[in-house]
C-alpha cells in the first residue's frame, strides 16, 4: 500500500535535499501522504526535515506536523517564524491547531495567533487553549455541521454545503434549537432517502449522546467504544453544542494508554521507543532498577537476620529466589487484572466479596504450588521438616502476595493515582520484601531455629 | 448519559420478568441502547436473560446480541430455534451476521442459513465464513456503497438512496469500474457541494487505500490508525471490490490486543476479567505460576551446588533476591520496548547496532547501580571482597538479562510465535535461573572458595 520507508529512499532524499534539487523532491513527496511525510520528516536530520518541512505546500505540511514526533516538532517549530507557523495553523483543524500551540511557549503562542489570517478560525483555537489537558474539551474540535430545527430540507442543504467545506469528516450532522442547544441529529444516511419538502423537525432523530465539556477523556473513550460512535458532540453544562470529538482522536489515545500501562507494567516510566538514546531509556527505566535495588538490599538484611538458620537448614536459603519470584508473579497477576477492571470500568460486586474470592483463589493456587513442591522435594531428598515449611509458608506467602496485588490498585486509585503503577516493579519488590519476611518467620515458628 | 445499570435495576428487571410483566418490562428496555441492553443480560440468570431476549423486537436484540459476552452468548443461542436465530441474522450486518454463527456448530449453522428470508443476505454471509480468522476478510462488512465511473450523479444518487438504506453507516463511497475493480472514491462531503450536472469520473478522487482480503487484521488497524481512516475498502488480488472493514471493529480490536498483551505480561494466558470464576482464573494464571516454581527449584539446586560458599559467604545468598529480581526486571524492561516496537512495526536499525546499544545502556545502568550496592554496602559494613563480588556480577547479569530480554521477542517473532509471551514470567524465570548461576560462577573466581 504505502511506500516503504526504507534507507535507499531515504538516501535518496538526503540527496536531492544537499543538491537542492527541489523538483524531483517535490514530484517524489507529492503523491506521499502526509503520515508518511511524518515519517519521513522523523528520520532525517533537523537541517534536512526543515528543508523538506518549508518546501512542501502548508497544506500538506501542517498536516505531517501533526504527526511528526513531539521532540522532532518542538525542533523545526524552533526553526520556523510566527508567520510560517501560522501558515501551517491556518490549514489545521482547531483541535490539532490547538494541541500544536499549546507545545509552545506562551509569548509565541500569542505572536502566532496574532499572524492567523481567518480571525474565526483563531477565536475558535483560543477558545480551545483553555481547556484542561485530560477533559473532553481539550480534544474536540470546533469544525462540525449544524443545523437548527426550524429550518426546511433544502435550506438546511444549502446551509450544510457552506459548513461541509469547512469540515474535513462530516459524521452526522447535529440538530440544535434557537439558543444552540443541542436536541438531536440528522444521520447523513437519512439526508441521502429524505425528500425535499421535510422539515428538520420532522425528520430528525431526537435521541443522540454527547459528552460535557468537563468529561474525562477516558469516559469519553470508553462511551465511544461501548456505542460504536465516530463521532460525539461535546455540550456544556446548560447542552449547548461546542463541539465534537472524532474517533480517530479516541484511537490514537487508546493506543497511548495501552502502550503507557503496558511500559509501566514493564517499569519504564516515560513514552520511549526502541530507538531513543541510552541517555532518554536510562532515565526511564533506572529509577524502576533503583527501587528493585533498594528492595533487594532489604530483603538480605532481612535474611542478615536469620542467620541462625543458616547452619541447620541452608535450603531454606536456597528457596528464597522461588519464594521471592512466586510473591511476585501472584501479586502481578493480581494487580493486572485490577487494573484492567478498573481501566475497563467493570468492576463490579463489593470488597468482601473480592477479597473472600481472591483468598479462595490465592488458596487454590498455594495448595496445589505445595504440593507441587512437596513431590519435587521428596524426589529431589530434600529434609521432610524444611519442605513442609517451605510448602505451608509458600501458600500464606501466595495469600499474602494476591491480597496486596488486589489491594494496592484500587487503594491508588481511590486515592487519585494511575493504578497501573502498580503492576510491575513496585509489587514486585514489595512482595518480594514481604514473601521473604513471611517466608523466614514461619520457617522460624515451624523450625525453631 | 447511560442509564446507571446497578443492583436495584437488575432487581426490578428480574421482578418484572418473575411476573411476566413484558409491557413494563419493554417500555423500560425500549429505551436502553442494545449496548446496554447486552450489559443488563450479561448480569442476569440464563433464564432470564433467555426471556428477555426473546421478548425485545428482533431488531434490537439482534444488536444486543453480538455484544453479549461469548460464553451468555453460546448458551443462550442455545435456547433459540434456528428459526430464531435466523431472525436475529436477518438484522444484523453481514461482518456481525458471520461472527455469530462461525460459533456455532456446523450443522446448526447450515440450518439457520437455510431460515434466512434474505437469499442475498444470506449468500454474503456464506461468503464471509470462508475466510480465516485473523485476516482482513474474516472482519469485513458486504455493506458498502459503491458506484460506477460512468453515472450521473442524478443516477447516482438515486442508485445510492437504495444502497445506503440497507448500510447503517455510510462512510466513503466507493468507485469502481464496470468489472467492480476499485478505482477510487467519492467523499460524502463531494457529494453535498456537487453540482447536479457533473458525472461521476469527472468528481471521484482516484486515490484509495484498501487492503487485500488476505492482509493480516493487525497490518489492517496499523494501516487504518496510522491514515486516520474510518472505512477502509477490501479488495481481492485482481483488486475487485469484497467488503470494507469500519473503525469500530478496528478500535474492539486494538483493545483486545492491548489486554492480551497486558495480561499476558503479567503472565495470564486467557482472557479473564475480574469477576471470572476462581476455576476459569486458576486455568489462566497456574502455567505460569507452575513455570516459575520450577524456575525457583532450578535456582535452588544451582545453589546448592555452590554450598561451600555457605560458611564463609552467607552474604552472597542473602543476595540471590536482589541478583535475581534485578536480572527479572531488566529482562522485563528490555522485552517490552522490543515488543511494543515489533507491535508498531518501527524497530529500524540492524541487530548489530541492537546489540551495541543495549550493551551499552546496560552497562551504564548497570555501573550505576552496582556503584549504589558498593555505597550502600560500605555503609552497612559488608565484606570489601564480597561488596566487590556482588557489584561486578551485577553488572555482568544486567547486560546478560538485557541481551536475553532484547533478543528472545525477536527470535521468537521470527519463528511466528506471538512475542508478547517472551515479556513476563517467562523472561522473568529464565532471567532468574541465568543471573543467579553467573552470580555464583563469579563469585567463585573472584572469591575463590
Amino acid at each position: 500500500m504505502a511506500t516503504e520507508i526504507d534507507k535507499n529512499f531515504l538516501e535518496k532524499i538526503e540527496m536531492l535535499v544537499d543538491s537542492k534539487d527541489d523538483k524531483t523532491l517535490l514530484s517524489l513527496l507529492s503523491d506521499e501522504h502526509p503520515a508518511d511525510i511524518a515519517e519521513i520528516i522523523d528520520e532525517l536530520g533537523l537541517d534536512d526535515a526543515t528543508y523538506i518541512f518549508k518546501l512542501l505546500s502548508s497544506e500538506i505540511s501542517a498536516e505531517a506536523l501533526i504527526l511528526i514526533d513531539e521532540d522532532d516538532r518542538e525542533k523545526i517549530l524552533q526553526n520556523l517564524s510566527a508567520q510560517e507557523i501560522a501558515e501551517e495553523i491556518d490549514e489545521l483543524d482547531t483541535d490539532d491547531a490547538a494541541d500544536i500551540l499549546s507545545e509552545l511557549p506562551q509569548e509565541r503562542v500569542t505572536k502566532v495567533i496574532s499572524e492567523i489570517e481567518d480571525d474565526e478560525h483563531a477565536k475558535d483555537i483560543v477558545d480551545l487553549l483553555r481547556y484542561e489537558e485530560g477533559t473532553a474539551g481539550s480534544l474536540m474540535a470546533k469544525e462540525l455541521v449544524k443545523v437548527k430545527e426550524n429550518w426546511m430540507v433544502p435550506t438546511c442543504v444549502r446551509k450544510m454545503r457552506t459548513q461541509a467545506q469547512e469540515v474535513s469528516r462530516v459524521h452526522s450532522i447535529y440538530v440544535v434549537d434557537k439558543d444552540d442547544v443541542l436536541i438531536g441529529r440528522l444521520s447523513l444516511k437519512d439526508l441521502l432517502v429524505a425528500s425535499a419538502k421535510s422539515k428538520i423537525s420532522d425528520i430528525y432523530i431526537p435521541k443522540v449522546d454527547s459528552v460535557n465539556v468537563k468529561d474525562d477523556v477516558e469516559d469519553v473513550a470508553r462511551v465511544m467504544q461501548k456505542y460504536d460512535l465516530e463521532a460525539i458532540p461535546v455540550v456544556d453544562d446548560n447542552h449547548v453544542l461546542l463541539g465534537r470529538i472524532t474517533i480517530d482522536d479516541i484511537v490514537d489515545l487508546i493506543v497511548e494508554e495501552a502502550e503507557k500501562d503496558y511500559q509501566m507494567a514493564a517499569g519504564i516510566t516515560e513514552d520511549i521507543d526502541a530507538d531513543d538514546s541510552i541517555f532518554d531509556k536510562t532515565k526511564a527505566r533506572l529509577p524502576w532498577l533503583i527501587l528493585g535495588l533498594v528492595g533487594g538490599m532489604a530483603a538480605a538484611s532481612i535474611m542478615g537476620g536469620f542467620d541462625e538458620a543458616l547452619q541447620l537448614f541452608p535450603e531454606l536459603f536456597y528457596f528464597t529466589p522461588l519464594i521471592a519470584a512466586m510473591a511476585g508473579n501472584v501479586g502481578v497477576q493480581s494487580s493486572a487484572i485490577i487494573v484492567q477492571g478498573l481501566a475497563g470500568d467493570n468492576l463490579k460486586g463489593s470488597k468482601l466479596n473480592r477479597l473472600l474470592k481472591e483468598i479462595g483463589l490465592s488458596m487454590v493456587n498455594g495448595i496445589i504450588l505445595a504440593g507441587l513442591i512437596f513431590l519435587f522435594g521428596t524426589f529431589l531428598d530434600y529434609q521432610l521438616n524444611v519442605l513442609f515449611t517451605i510448602s505451608i509458608s509458600l501458600v500464606i506467602v501466595i495469600i499474602f502476595a494476591s491480597l496486596i496485588g488486589t489491594f494496592v490498585p484500587l487503594i491508588l486509585d481511590k486515592n487519585g493515582i494511575d493504578p497501573a503503577v502498580a503492576t510491575g516493579p513496585f509489587i514486585t519488590t514489595s512482595n518480594d520484601i514481604f514473601g521473604i519476611f513471611i517466608f523466614f518467620f514461619i520457617a522460624k515458628l515451624i523450625l525453631g531455629f
